[in-house]
């Protein structure tokens, strides 16, 4: 039995006249000798209505509830497509999160998998049918339903492949695969026909997946080969794999910027060992998720520490530095909101010499000031003034993605 | 513990100002020191909404689908209501058909419930939570979800007071009561304080009752005593109890006329025994069913069966007619549309001689032809002319219900 796993975003099932579309392209791999089973999103604003629905009774509402609430919205999806599947001449049947037995830990709107059943699938499949499973829901060991938060149902699809020991894994979404740089911004954008795992975990860090990490880590440990693509046209997405089985291996494979962090900088703290985990320890502990850190080589036994926070946190961290200063000596407490962090991505990085550098100087030659800079192994990113944002995603577009390929 | 179980209906739980509504009555009943089980209805015209998304999609939805998609709205009530509770100031926990393991029979669309299982319940209730539950539905044995049909999370909620041993159990919907008449159509129409399981049966039989009959079956066998009253008020309704329980007996209780079924006469049928079996065996088989039935006395060896069947059924019932008709010895198979089927109901007809001499005469003072005439334990039932109609239940209801009492 050749099997595939396919999953349909928001977009994808947004109308009946969608899901009959979808119910056509099944169709299209039954035909093909395919048994597919197929993961569906709430449809299109639907999910949005619930959450308004919730807001009207009240501002802080049950989780448990939410979860029970939410996970209505894939239920219609899975009901109406079944329908249109037998409407195309197909059998098919739906199923709950709770009817496969995926089953998760007990943290409602954000749950973790535990296990899935796949025995129900199995069996639906070898009876000919189409599988439909609502992604984005699970069960916990009390059968009290639970939701899997962001990008919850690309993460239910990648984990039914692993369970089902699926190698393909179909992603359809609105974009048509993984781009070089965002095409409203780069004119030149290129579609990727390969990425890797860790470079699609750099790109949703960033800001710029089409993917939330947690299904690319999923993809990553189960070894599931995630195909990313439009649900409205059948051309070919972005295959998203190791780093071994891709075909070419560019230096550079995405260039991003976003604005969406303040930059906190803490000058004069003594230094010495434990100020850094004083300080990231205590904002951690405050749920502050902090993105990139720099700290200046010190003189005088003293050094700054500058890092990046969400905007929305950046009042509350700003307080809690405040409170901190004293124990670590620092004399000030500063931030600057206008910024923007640019990165390039990139597997070939690691085989590349000079990447960060050449990087620094298609920058500096625009007169683009870098006021911090943080390299992993697959990715740089600098932090520069927002309003150069665009310019510098285009430069640095330009002279890696454009003129040598 | 004192525990109550309540029903609200899609009206009564049709917006979330409703439902806010709905969460301070059952907070009334907490400080009263009730404990309180709720189960309720989908919102309001939720359910039509969806299956215009069924339509859309199919015109013949599968029904199991149907029961994935409909159950959603009762699941969103579920949830919201839970939300409302807590914004209270009360414990609330909300529970799906499967999760409270009601247990049906696999006739998706109108399954009949086998087992409830009250332990997650009194769980629940013993750690003074508010218990709500998604009423009209259930899963089969194999765990796929059914829904009970019309009138179904009234059953739910009969069926769950009686797994739980409660005797009481309130039904809120948009009508405060059960009336001796529709008020649209008798201006002296009285609100019943109290009515026999038996009469609302019947009532419920001549579309004229607040409830289906199943719940009503459901509550006679395992002696629930109902509460049909309105959620818009906190005026008392309609109790719905034993004969034995009943403080007092009208003669008649309620009078009704419907007009949603055609009448279909067989003359000259052989007089001889299996032809009625016959006729009907083929009726029913064919799911056609048939509320009254009359034959004439017959003479030479002959007679005329009269019958009524749903307008809609009725062209299919005169070709099956039409087709055992040789079989029958029949001349001819005759129909009328324009008829109304007038009754009166009352326990009370039980102890009371003449009731249907005295129906008969009030008729035909007005010079209303009776074209068949049914009776039963505790109504009777006349066939007339639709323009009749309304001038029939009046003056019936004039002789009954107001002059003398």
């Amino acid at each position: 039995m050749k099997i595939i796993v396919q999953k349909y975003g928001g977009t994808s099932v947004g109308t009946t006249e969608r899901i009959k579309a979808v119910a056509q392209r099944i169709k299209g791999y039954i035909d093909n000798g395919y048994s597919v089973v197929v993961i569906v999103s709430a449809m299109g604003k639907s999910t949005d209505e619930l959450v308004r629905l919730a807001g009207e009774i009240t501002a802080q509402p049950s989780k448990r509830e939410m979860d029970m609430l939410l996970s209505t919205g894939e239920q219609i999806s899975i009901a109406l497509l079944a329908m249109a599947l037998h409407e195309a001449g197909l059998t098919a049947v739906s199923y709950t999160g709770s009817q496969i037995r995926m089953v998760t830990d007990g943290n409602f709107t954000n749950a973790k998998i535990h296990s899935i059943s796949s025995e129900k699938i199995h069996d639906a499949l070898r009876s000919n049918n189409v599988v439909i499973v609502a992604g984005f829901q699970g069960v916990d060991r009390d059968d009290n339903i639970t939701t899997l938060g962001r990008g919850g149902s690309d993460t239910s699809a990648v984990a039914i492949a692993a369970a089902l020991g699926v190698r393909d894994c179909e992603i359809y979404t609105d974009v048509d695969g993984v781009y070089t740089a965002d095409p409203r911004i780069v004119a030149r954008t290129r579609k990727l026909r390969e990425i890797s795992y860790e470079e699609m975990l750099e790109l949703a860090r960033l800001g710029a997946g089409v993917l939330h990490s947690r299904s690319v880590e999923f993809a990553k440990k189960y070894d599931v080969r995630l195909h990313v693509r439009s649900s409205f046209s059948s051309e070919e997405g972005t295959i998203v794999t190791s780093r071994e089985e891709m075909m070419e291996k560019f230096v550079i494979s995405g260039v991003t910027a976003k604005s969406d962090e303040a930059k906190v900088t803490i000058r004069d703290i003594v230094d010495r060992p434990g100020v850094a985990s004083k300080l990231f320890g205590c904002l951690g502990e405050n749920k502050i998720y902090v993105n990139m850190i720099v700290q200046s080589t010190g003189h005088d036994g003293k050094a700054s520490i500058s890092f990046t926070v969400k905007k929305d946190d950046l009042a509350r961290a700003k307080e809690l530095c405040g409170g901190l200063k004293g124990d670590l000596g620092g004399t000030s407490v500063e931030s600057k909101e206008d910024i923007a962090i640019v990165s390039a991505v990139g597997v070939g990085m690691l085989s590349s010499y000079g990447v960060a550098g050449r990087m620094f100087e298609v920058l500096s030659r625009e007169n683009v000031n870098i006021e911090m800079i943080s390299t992993s192994e697959i990715g740089i990113s600098c932090v520069i003034d927002s309003k150069y944002a665009e310019l510098a995603v285009k430069i640095i577009h330009k002279a890696f993605l454009e003129e040598n390929q």
